[in-house]
Parts: C-alpha cells; sequence; structure tokens
C-alpha cells in the first residue's frame, strides 16, 4: 500500500524502532522506576535516554521537564485544563485540532473564556489580530504549530516573543511538525510544548510527551503510584512523576528513543528538504489537474508535508474510496479540525487529504497523480 | 534473570503476543478509526476484536462499555473523578493502591467524603463493617479485588450485592486478578471495572480498560479527537469515543488481544490453578525458615500469587539488592500502598514483595528458597 496518512501517524518506522520494541519487550520490559532489579533499573535507564533524546532535540535543558504521555493529546489536556483558571482568558485560532478545541470547549464551563482567532484562507494568523486580542485576563497563548488540514506553519517565534514581551504562557501544539521542523523551546519562548511520539519523531503509537517549563505550575492530572514516595497518599510534586501515574508504556517509549536517534542521524533539516521537496513535487503535480482543488498555501514552504484537496464535486470520502482501490492510503473528511472547514469552504465534505513522510517516494506520488487522473476523468 | 516481580508486571510474554506487536507494527499500524483505507480499517478491526475479548472474557454484553487506557490507573482516575460529585461519600479500604487512594485524596478537595476501611491482618476486610459504614450520601464502593502486597482476595461476589442492594455503584480495582482469577461482572454486580493490560493479560506495557455498566454517567476526562464526530467540538457521548481522545496504542492493544486469547486457550481455571499450587509451595518453603516472617493469609487459596515477606531484621531494599545479585528478580518496599503497612506493621522498612506468574516454575521457587537460606545465614 501506498502510505499517504502520515498526519495520522507515520508508516513504516526505521527498522531500529522495531528492533527495539522487541528487544526491551522480549528482554527487559520489567516495570521501570518502581523496584531496584537489573532489568527494571535497564528499563528505567533506557526511558531516561529517550526522555534525554527529546531534551536535546528541542533544547530543553532538564530532562525531567519532558512528561512521557500516551499521546499529543493527553498531554494537551493536562497542560490546559492544569494550567487555566476560573476566569482565565486564553487565546487560539479555528485551525486548531479538537484535541485543543474540545478541552477548551469543555473548560468553558469552568469558567474560562476562549478566543478563537480567524486565519486566513492560506490558514495563517493575523499577528496583529493576536496582539489586539489580549486582555488583562490573558494567561495563555496556544498555537498549532503546523495544521494538519492545510500543512500552514505558524511564526512561533514570534508568537512566542509577542507571549513572552506581555507575560503571556506560550503553549504549542507540534503534532504535525515535531521531529521535522526545527523546535527550539528557548528560540521560541515555549512554556508548554506537546507533540505525539508516532507522527514526525518515528516512534510507536501509545508515545507522546509534554514539555513543561521550569516554574510553570499544572494542577495534577491522573493521580496514582509513581514508585516515588511511596509510603505517602500525596501524589509527588516534582517532574515528571506528578503526571506519571501508573506503569509506562516502556516498549513504546524506548521504541521512540530510536525512532529520535534516527532522526538526529539524518538530521532534521535534511529531512525536512526532502519531505518540503516531495511536497513541492505533489503541489506543482496537483495544480497542473483542472478538476483538483487544492488548499491552503501554494508552496511547500512554511508547509508541514500535509496536503488538502479536492477533486471535481466528487465527496472526499468517495475519492478516498477509489484511492483505496488503488492501493493508496489518504484520510478524507474533516481531520478532526472542525473550524478550518468554514474558513476554506470545505464544511460540507471535508477534504481529502494527502500527507507525506521521511519514507515517501517521487514514484508514491506520481502513482497518486495518476490514481486522481483516472479518478477525475471517471 | 528470575522474574517474580509480576505483580508490577508480567515477564515474559507469550510469543503470539511479541509477535502481533510487531506485525502490527511493521504491516498495519495506521490511526485506527480515523481514516478508511485498508491499513486504518485493519487497525480498527484488530483494535474491535480485543475489546470483544476482553468483552467475553468479563462476562460484558457490549465491547463498547470496554474503554482502553494506558494502565489500570488511568482507567481509575477516569470512573473516580467522573463519578463522584461534590458531597458524594465513597466507601474504601487502607488495603488500596496509590492508583485509588490518590485520586480519592485529591478528590477531597473537590469536597468528596471518603471512608477508608480498616482490614485485619490477613488483608481481609469485614462485610459487617462495610455496611455499617453505609450513609444517606453513599454513592460509589471501591474494592482492590487482590492486593498487590499481600495478595490478599476481597469477597466481591458480596460485596457487589451488599452495593446492589443499598443501590450504591460498584468499582473493583482488579490489577492483580484480571487474567487470572475468574471475573463476572454481572455475578458480581460490578458498574466499573478497571484493570491493566500488561499484568495478568499477558499484554504489552502501555495498555489497559476500563468496563463502564451501561447506564452510568461519567464525566468527560481527556478530551480531543476522536474520529468521530469530527465536525464538532463538543466530545462524544457515547462510549468508547468518549474516554479515548487522540491515537491509541494500536500495536499494544493488539497484543493484549493475542495475552488474552492465549489466557483462553489456556483457561483462566487452569492458570490460577498453577499459579495457587505454586504459591502454595512458595508459602510452604517460606514458612520453614524461622528467619523469615510471611505476611497474609497462612495459605494460598483467596491469595493472588503475591507474598509479601521480611528476612530477620534485613531492611527489605537490602533484601532485594542481594537477590538481585544472585539474579532473582523482586520488588521491596511499600508497592505503592501506603496504608497496609501500618496494619501488617511494616511502615518503617517496607516489605519484599515476590510475585508469581504464569511462566514461573518450582525451580525458580527452589533458587529463590536458596538464596533467602544463604542471605539469612549470611
Amino acid at each position: 500500500m501506498i502510505y499517504l496518512d502520515n498526519a495520522a501517524t507515520t508508516f513504516p518506522k526505521p527498522n531500529e524502532v522495531y528492533d527495539e520494541v522487541i528487544n526491551c519487550m522480549k528482554n527487559y520490559a520489567a516495570n521501570p522506576g518502581r523496584s531496584s532489579h537489573d532489568m527494571s533499573l535497564r528499563a528505567s535507564t533506557k526511558i531516561a535516554e529517550t526522555r534525554s533524546e527529546i531534551s536535546s532535540l528541542f533544547n530543553i535543558d532538564n530532562p525531567f521537564n519532558v512528561v512521557f504521555t500516551v499521546n499529543a493529546t493527553e498531554g494537551i489536556n493536562i497542560a490546559l485544563k492544569g494550567f487555566l483558571k476560573k476566569g482565565d482568558h486564553v487565546i487560539t485560532t479555528v485551525i486548531e485540532h479538537n484535541s485543543v478545541l474540545r478541552p477548551l470547549n469543555y473548560l468553558k464551563d469552568e469558567g474560562i473564556e476562549t478566543t478563537l482567532l480567524d486565519v486566513d484562507e492560506f490558514g495563517l494568523l493575523n499577528l496583529k489580530m493576536l496582539e489586539n486580542s489580549i486582555k488583562v485576563n490573558t494567561k495563555l497563548i496556544v498555537i498549532n504549530h503546523g495544521s494538519n488540514v492545510l500543512g500552514t506553519v505558524q511564526d512561533i517565534d514570534t508568537i512566542g516573543a509577542i507571549a513572552k514581551n506581555k507575560g503571556i504562557t506560550f503553549m504549542v501544539d507540534a503534532s504535525q511538525t515535531a521531529g521535522v521542523f526545527n523546535i527550539d523551546v528557548k528560540r521560541s519562548n515555549i512554556d508548554l510544548l506537546a507533540f505525539p511520539g508516532h507522527k514526525g519523531l518515528l516512534g510507536p503509537q501509545g508515545t507522546g510527551a509534554l514539555y513543561v517549563k521550569e516554574g510553570i505550575k499544572l494542577k495534577e492530572f491522573i493521580s496514582g503510584g509513581t514508585g516515588s514516595n511511596s509510603s505517602e497518599m500525596i501524589q509527588p510534586e516534582f517532574l515528571p512523576d506528578k503526571f506519571e501515574s501508573g506503569t509506562l508504556n516502556t516498549p513504546g517509549i524506548v521504541g521512540l528513543g530510536e525512532g529520535i536517534k534516527f532522526i538526529k542521524k539524518i538530521g532534521t533539516k535534511n529531512i525536512r528538504e526532502y519531505e518540503e521537496k516531495l511536497t513541492e513535487y505533489l503541489l506543482e503535480e496537483l495544480t497542473k489537474l483542472s478538476f483538483i482543488k487544492v488548499y491552503g498555501l501554494k508552496s511547500a514552504k512554511n508547509r508541514a508535508a500535509v496536503v488538502s484537496i479536492n477533486v471535481s464535486n466528487i465527496d472526499s470520502s468517495k475519492v478516498g474510496y477509489l484511492l483505496n482501490k488503488e492501493n493508496i492510503a489518504v484520510r478524507t473528511g474533516y481531520h478532526c479540525a472542525p473550524l478550518i472547514h468554514k474558513v476554506i469552504g470545505t464544511e460540507e465534505y471535508g477534504t481529502v487529504r494527502i500527507s507525506l513522510g521521511y519514507f515517501n517516494t517521487v514514484d508514491d506520488i506520481e502513482k497518486l497523480i495518476n490514481a486522481l487522473i483516472y479518478i477525475g476523468n471517471n
């Protein structure tokens, strides 16, 4: 199958990821941080290694500020529900994923006020509008770094500088960019960074993390055994234990560590260049086809390797069905990002989303284009 | 290494578990429930299969009432924090794990009142005392089915009948029993059942589930994309989607499915009989050693394959260290169950916990006993 659904989860993974997952499961998948026998210590050490790999990738000083989660969504929930208090105002955008929109919708009932900033047809946020929306009770700006519908990448350096200047906490959802784009929590003044392990970081499903800057105080979320302060009924206050209750996904996390090592070996710069080149080629070929409508930015610059299209007047789900018959995997519909579709005029049928990964090739794109030509002409 | 730390996580897993995890990762680890291409559908189908395996194992009618979690702790948090409201009273015991005690401690600040019932030196709850502790505002009884410190198994059939009779919701933490003991949600009138996938169910770490009986209403917990109602900012109200936001741990869940199939092939009755026989042998051999103090029930009946001991006056962590040098893995300390240690008089140093699994043998126990004799004599 030609897999063009990498924005949902990347596939395949580097062989090192498969190998370490199975090596862990067969040889040292004891409970990390609980016991003091060799297997448990080995599991703990390998988990610490992944924490360090993540830290160095995003220029995080202290690996203990990295909390493992099951996916980006959990990290976003820990951050939003743990940080915002009654009376607080939060600024976000209409291009966000439901992983941000739904927690904020939930928090409305707890007295938290949200401003949803518009984006233009290319998915870009107007930074002047952002500055103007800041109020005295604005406590948080939360921004989708790269859109999972349009691929549009926001200027987090500038947004981070605005937030810092106004003393507002800055949170980034890097679901579509972590592992591919150069993310530096210091350069972009990021206070909270949530990301999945199973997308651009090339780790297994069931992994993700949340970076919490030193000094940012979050309310406890999942309470329970942490292996630390074991004789006390009170959740530990220190990171990462405060947010890592219960047994971790050791095989997943060590697999993620291998995914990041692979990325570092290739270099995010090279990965991004390769994906950008592929995306540019895809955009060029798509725009040659008169019956195809391409959404978002015209070029691959400032665009993650995600391209939403529609084919003539054919329902997106039908296009997905026909592509699947040609052995090509894409996602169709709303992509869990409900509000952006009004902006781009696709609220009725959604879009066909083509999302590329590091293991895709020009040949994959050619086969997709041929299949689309066939669909468009039949 | 002789692995006697199965109460923390079972090791090893059946080969079928390893094989399916890697088969999934290499061949169909797309995002389940999101796209409609073959790989995503295959992932969804395999996840549905595990949901069905769980359902039939615990006599659950509708697999949609089974919510996947990352571990038992997450399920317990979803249940306790989602069910209890200000002014509610909940009854539990001092033998609970921190996965129950810490969420209840957290809920104290939200105006939820907890009664912590004592247990006797064997870890057994007095059911008369339980009945007497019921008040007009008692909304929930939550009970640890099998203790992770003493192995003591509570009589959930009778407790469930009491709860049903009084119109109180009944929740069971089956962390130490799921997969080994015969659990039937109907027979025991269980409304909420939380359990890990990586212990007795022989699945990979990063898995667990929560059964929510039809009609039990829980507040949303982790909000986000579910692949369903994708065009809406409101979290779906139906199960399992309400509590399964973000990408699931597909490889883990399909591995868990294989663990349960293995259990069904052997039969929980046979697994329990084997573990009970091993535990009986362990207890017999331990009680022959005058320098060893064994805690809890005298026999393996009504005892999960968990035995806590101390050796003379040697600190439990030192015993663990010495056993590890002999290549034997046990856990030492408090085991994330702080309150039971006062009952058994181990609040100062904790215990050495020996926990057996289906893959342990009589030979493992003999080696442990020899090592303990060596430690006791030196």
